[in-house]
């Protein structure tokens, strides 16, 4: 086992305090590399401990993964499909949220995310695929008044996953610890001694 | 003269009718293709016509003269230096913030975004020079509580554009044009017939 510093394990700590187990991002083949990284890290900056990754086609799947070394603080779950991560996820009580632009969409700022909740955010070409959309609670809008079609994955993720941190800050939910006590003894010790 | 459909011209029209002329972006050194994209992109969206980019080093200059190019909605201006940038944004009388957490750093959700506003963004390994830290009127920065110890500088600008864009339409900045009658005549013809 190698030394840790205790301003290093207070560091740690820190950052499990803030940790917001019920809040997640499930990347739907998004494929360019300094797009998961940009999102893994905004992530880590929320406070998001894990996230999901679904490939369809093997050479995402082979960049997920070697995105998913790319952070050590943000835990990157792969599946195989997108109905295997929507499952896991209503399993875990959370509402699921596909970040598409539509006419059938709401926008993103009347969503209550202080509910446990899941962001599934789609690839750079195709977007988020019909199977998301239909199995999802419903598609979320950012407004846009220029002449664009879209944002980049990685801002529209950002600025949904921002406004959640604004409503989890006035509800109080960095002020104290939110996972439970075995998971945070587990990730104590698996980011103390990785 | 190429024809141009109504339907075209109307959305131009209603482009126009949502842009801010008082609300920019400064990039400085900001030197990755994708990161200079995904910026303007953002611009676009929230109706910001105009953008500066001013380049420490010839090569980042190079990839912000093609990144101009990207957009066809929105223009680049290119500068020599921070000092040119920020006294033709001080003639125009805007408040001029930097993109930079550090401890002297306001939240950026404290700034009233409806004045005049530019945002100085950074490198993405060098972030803000000094000169820009000492010549602006603040310092803002988005919160984290995690472990990286910045956002990706397109997911920064995103996050603070958002909230100006927010405050905006709150006070109605986007219900009716704000550009000045020449600059639309001009902007219409120009983006109408490029
Ligand atoms: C570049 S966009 C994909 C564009 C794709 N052509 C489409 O039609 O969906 C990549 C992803 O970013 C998210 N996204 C981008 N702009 C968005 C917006 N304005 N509102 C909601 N989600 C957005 C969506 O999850 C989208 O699947
Ligand atoms: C990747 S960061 C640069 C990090 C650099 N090592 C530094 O110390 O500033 C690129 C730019 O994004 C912006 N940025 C990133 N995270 C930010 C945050 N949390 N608050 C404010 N600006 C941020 C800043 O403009 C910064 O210069």
């Amino acid at each position: 086992m190698r030394f840790v510093s205790s301003d290093r394990f207070q560091q740690i700590k820190r950052l499990l305090d803030k940790r917001q187990p019920d809040l997640t991002v499930v990347m739907e083949n998004v494929n360019k590399a300094h797009n998961l990284a940009a999102i893994i890290r905004t992530c880590d900056a929320v406070g998001i401990p894990k996230v999901h990754a679904v490939a369809l086609r093997p050479e995402i799947r082979t960049k997920q993964n070697s995105a998913s070394g790319a952070n050590r603080w943000v835990d990157v779950q792969i599946h195989n499909s997108t109905e295997d991560v929507f499952s896991t996820l209503r399993q875990g009580g959370f509402q699921i949220f596909v970040a598409h632009f539509s006419p059938q969409a709401t926008d993103f700022r009347a969503v209550d995310f202080t509910k446990p909740t899941a962001l599934v955010v789609g690839a750079e070409w195709e977007g988020i695929s019909e199977t998301a959309i239909s199995l999802a609670d419903g598609s979320l809008y950012v407004p846009m008044v220029g002449m664009v079609e879209s944002l980049n994955v990685s801002v529209a993720t950002a600025i949904m996953l921002f406004e959640a941190q604004r409503q989890r800050t006035e509800k109080g939910f960095y002020d104290k610890p939110r996972l439970d006590e075995a998971t945070y003894q587990r990730l104590l010790f698996e980011l103390t001694y990785p």
